[in-house]
Parts: structure tokens; C-alpha cells; sequence
């Protein structure tokens, strides 16, 4: 039985269990350790420099970001190697990208030569030359060169630039897809290899493949970051247990309209609207026989098939569909250790986008 | 044509045009005053305290909040006048309740007795009595008492209770369905007066039948948060149109990895993952052929089913689905007067959830 109770915390709360994001950070280290990989985990989750400094202590070989201001965040907390898996573009970015890379180690990626050409313009008289992976579309159809032939093209390109140097692929993977994302990747590397250039490193990742990343031995590096939280949408698909999830919210029972339905004080604005391809909002700990089944900003509403069985007050821990986005929506975090509350901390890299 | 340049601003960046929101202010205050409507408006859709003062000085009687913080902020910023539509449960909170209600003009709705009593508690010894309004289920079934009998019996309770004052009847009403809310809400009146208690306020509201609050003649006042700046859902509805619409994405194009698709820097994490029934996650303005079809945190994918005429670099304006959620998602909001930008300013009462 979770502790649904933490009088000392108001509502609604984002509550993150230390032991047990620590014991999710540890298990998924030694499955790298025991396989051979390089784990770089992806921060978006957590946004907190403090268990990013654990995964680091724990054996991870740098971060992941998606935005340079979510770097900046780390980076101020001493974080000194990262990835940013993103298209940069602007000189206002590429400005602090330089910045950045004068202080740390820092990689990026790009998939076409407006982006690389920017990176190159910013980076012509750095001191090093800024690594670029090339971003691969393998099957999720999101950005990435689109085929192996482009990938040697850009690759080529890049290395060309001044103040560039190429430094291999990276690509966010369809999830079940191994086999067909290795053909991708191995042809790209031979093609690439065959014009006389050398594929440092290969980045794969996802969190719903974690127990089978040892099966693209191709890949160097593996980023991922639900993992550390885990969710709705990762229990769904047997990757973890209820146990294993780090991140719950914190409600109160505000109304109990008729005998099959129920309204907590916690909404989109904190649990979020994505789905995933669930049904419903979140996963009441402990009620298998609830559902969220709708949520406006601040309400959320709470249906049972058979008697809701809840009262005005009650308390109840959810279980959000997605962790990453909802660590998102507050401003802090309340940290406790099984029942023991240990204070909220901020969530220092909230809502960076640029 | 939209300006989708504003070279100053960084992307992704919210934007709000200060002339399309006064213009939808004067308007919809124009309304209420030839139908005799008071107005109070919502904010969470802003959550600015300036476009607060704005809406007080065109005429309206106050402002509605969801939650104590948000009441808090725009309290600090001077407005005295706040209907706050939420059940308010636990001491932690009715205490902060009772330091503004010492301080302002304030009410609050119940729709239980565990909530009238938490009141109770904390104002008992108020120097005035707290006015609390009933919140009434005409049909959207959410919160609410659940018939006219319930809430005599409410309204009877508060009214009994030490420090406490019946102050009305609040609905959150279904679209289009003023004929049964009317109903309803005469039905609760007609019991309560025979009670010997009077019925001061009917607080009614809703952005999608804002046009025909006048066909609810019963209530006393109207609220009403997205009109303020519109949204794709509205448009959708035939309430506004698409130059109506006063915030607006501006993002820029990351990458075009086929004819039919082009990625934006500007995902869930702004855009949000709220459909309210829509296909999509916004409106590419000047683009109809344009669709958002897929979002991750930070990445919008677009899509057309011709070919996509866009290249990287290319910025867009985008009419989110929901701009009541997408103002919640970034500190700050770039505002606008047409091609002009003014500059940003903090959203006080984001995240404001407790």
C-alpha cells in the first residue's frame, strides 16, 4: 500500500520517491554495465541536475538534452558532457551553443545542411571543432536524413565545414524495429566509412526497448529517460511494474458528485492531456477499479463501473499516462524516500524550449 | 497576412497581440452592456494581471479564479474583486483563504458539506461573514450539486453555519443547453426563496455560448477566460475567427525530411497535447493546407497532403487547439501589437494549481 496520506504536503503535488528512481537509475546501470553500453540518459524527465549528477556518479557517460537552455540549466550544476540531440538553428542559439562548448564537452546533431552550415558559421574560428552526429530517420518518421546515402552525403558535408567535425550517426528508433534500424545504420556506416571518415559513434535509444538495447551491438551509446521516473504508458507495455514508478501526483478528493464518480483537485495543468494511446488519464495507486476519465485545467474526474467508494478529503497517489511532461508543469517537485517526505526542490530545467 | 517573421524574438515563442485581445475585450463588454450582463472574467486563460486591470477598467465586476494562488497573484497586483469557482478543502488552504477575504471583496462556492464546514472552520471568527455560492450540476457533470433539492439543502446548510453566507448559485453549464440550465437553476431559486433566504448572485459562464448569454436572463453575472484571446477550438465552433485569435505560436521550421512533412521546433511542451475533439494540435495560419499531426515535447510535426512549400529556417504562427493551457506552459509570453513586438512579461499566475 503507497502512502496516499504526506499530511505535511498540500495538493495536488508532484511527488518523485528517491529510492525509487534511484533503484530504477541502478538496475538499468547494471544491464549497460553487464552488456557493454554506454548509457548517456536523456534529462527531459527529471529536469534535475542532482539525479542527473546520480546517473553520472552511478556510471553514466554524459547527458542528453533536447534544447540548449536545458544544457545551460546542467551545465550551471557542473554537468560537463552532453548531447544535444536537436536541430539548432539561428544565430541567437548557435551564439550560446558556442558558449557552451568553449566550457564543456558538447556534441549535436544535424540533419540537413541549413542547420550545419549555421553551426559551422558560429563555430569557423572555435578552437575545436564542434562534433555534429548526423540524425537518422530509421522508422519514427520524426527528423533525420532519410535514407544511408543521404546520411554519407551530410556526413561528408559536415566534415567539410570549418569549425565542424563529424562525428557519427544518432537516431531515435521506432520501438520494435532492432533488426531493421541495424541494416539502416550499418549501411550508413559502411558508405560512410568507404569515403575514408571514421563513425565515432552510433547513438541509439528509447525507454519501451530498454531490456533488448543490448541487441544493436552497432550502437555505442544508448539514451534514455523514462526510465529513471517510469509511467502509465511504460507499465502498459510491461516494461515496469507500479512499484517501479518514481513519480506520482498527490490529490484530494474535492467532490463526490453521484455514487460512481468522483472529482480531484488536479487537472491538465498538472497531469497533463497526453494520452499515448492509453485510455483515460493516469492510474489510481491501489484502485484498479478507477479510471480518469476526464480532466479540464484544475479538475479531474474519477469513474468507477461499481461504487466509487471515495470521500470529500481523501487523498489518492496517481500515476500519470507520461512522467516527462508532467515533471514539466510545476515549478517544483516534492522528493520523499518511501513514506518520509524530504522537501520539494526545483525543477531548475522546466519549460526550457529555446 | 500575419507577420511570421519578428526577427527580435527567439522561437518557440507565445505570442499575444495586445490590439486582437482589447478588441476582443471591447467587444464582448459591449455585448454585456446592451444585455444588461454583468461580466466577470476568467483568468486563467491570461494570467495576467495586467490584461486583469484591463477587462476591470472596460466594465467588468471582478475576476474569476480557479485556485487561492491564482487569487493570490492577482491580488498582489491590486484587483479586489474575485469569485473563486473552486471547492475549497483542508485547513492549509481555507487559512490562506481567510488573509485575502480579510483583505478583498472574495467568494467562494461549495457543492458538499465537508467543504462548507472546512469554511466554516476558518471563518467562524471572521469579522464578516464569507459569502459561498452553490455550485450547481446543470449538465456538464463535473462538479456540482445534482438537483435543485440538493441544493436548498446546501443553501440551508452554509447559511446555518458560523461565519458563513448564502451568496447564490454558480453552474458551470453544458453548451447549448440554456434552455434545461435556466430551468434548473429557477427550480433551485424558487425552493431556496421558499426557504426565506434570498438568491443575490447566478453565476453562470462558458466562451463557447458567449454570444447567447443573453438567452439565460436568470443569472446575474457571466464568466467567461478563453474569449480574451481565442483559439482554434472557437474558431472551430463558428464563435471567432482566425484574425480574432490573440495568442499565437511562433515557431520555426527544424527540418523537412520529405515533400509532405516538415518538423517545428514547438511540441507538447507548448503547443500542448490538449484536442478538445479537434483533429490535430493547432492551426498553421496563411498555411489551411497544413495540418499538426503528430507531437512530441519538442517537436511538431506538420504535414501536407500536397506538396510542403516550406524550407528550414521558415517560421510559422500557429493557433494552438487550447490557449488557456498553452499560456500555462512558458514563464513568460511575448506581447505584441501587430507587427510591433512590445516585449515579454512574466505570466504571474502560472502554475498556480493550489
Amino acid at each position: 500500500m503507497h502512502n496516499t496520506r504526506f499530511p505535511e504536503l498540500d495538493t495536488p503535488s508532484v511527488i518523485v520517491d528517491l529510492d525509487v528512481a534511484e533503484a530504477n537509475i541502478d538496475r538499468f546501470q547494471a544491464y549497460c554495465d553487464q552488456h557493454g553500453l554506454a548509457l548517456r540518459p536523456h534529462i527531459k524527465t527529471h529536469k534535475l541536475p542532482g539525479v542527473a549528477q546520480y546517473q553520472i556518479g552511478k556510471g553514466a557517460i554524459g547527458i542528453t538534452c533536447q534544447k540548449i537552455s536545458e544544457a545551460e540549466a546542467m551545465i550551471a550544476d557542473g554537468i560537463s558532457d552532453i548531447l544535444i540531440t536537436y536541430n539548432i538553428l539561428g544565430e541567437a542559439k548557435t551564439k550560446r551553443l558556442r558558449a557552451l562548448a568553449d566550457r564543456v564537452n558538447l556534441r549535436v546533431v544535424a540533419d540537413n545542411s541549413e542547420v550545419a552550415r549555421g553551426l559551422s558559421r558560429a563555430f569557423a574560428d572555435a578552437p575545436d571543432p564542434l562534433p555534429v552526429l548526423v540524425e537518422c530517420n530509421t522508422g519514427a518518421d520524426r527528423c533525420g536524413v532519410a535514407n544511408p546515402e543521404q546520411a554519407q552525403d551530410l556526413a561528408a558535408e559536415i566534415d567539410a565545414l570549418p569549425g565542424l567535425r563529424f562525428a557519427g550517426l544518432m537516431t531515435y528508433p521506432p520501438s520494435g524495429r532492432a533488426p531493421e534500424v541495424l541494416d539502416w545504420l550499418q549501411n550508413a556506416k559502411t558508405l560512410i566509412e568507404g569515403n575514408g571518415m571514421t563513425v565515432d559513434t552510433i547513438s541509439s535509444g528509447g525507454s519501451p526497448d530498454m531490456w533488448t538495447a543490448h541487441e544493436m551491438p552497432l550502437a555505442t551509446e544508448y539514451r534514455i529517460g523514462t526510465y529513471v521516473y517510469n509511467d502509465r504508458s511504460l507499465v502498459a507495455r510491461g516494461t515496469c511494474g507500479w512499484t517501479d514508478c518514481a513519480l506520482t501526483v498527490l490529490v484530494t478528493v474535492v467532490s463526490v458528485p453521484s455514487d460512481h464518480h468522483a472529482v480531484i483537485d488536479a487537472g491538465s495543468k498538472v497531469l497533463t492531456s497526453d494520452l499515448i494511446g492509453l485510455d483515460g488519464y493516469g492510474h489510481v495507486l491501489d484502485r484498479d477499479d478507477l479510471t480518469v476519465d476526464q480532466l479540464s485545467e484544475e479538475h479531474g474526474r474519477i469513474r468507477s463501473a461499481g461504487a466509487i467508494n471515495l470521500s470529500v478529503g481523501d487523498r489518492l497517489r496517481i500515476v500519470p499516462n507520461h512522467a516527462c511532461v508532467v515533471s514539466n508543469m510545476l515549478d517544483h517537485v516534492e522528493l520523499v524516500r518511501g513514506d518520509k517526505a524530504i522537501g520539494p526542490t526545483p525543477v531548475v530545467a522546466r519549460g526550457q524550449v529555446w
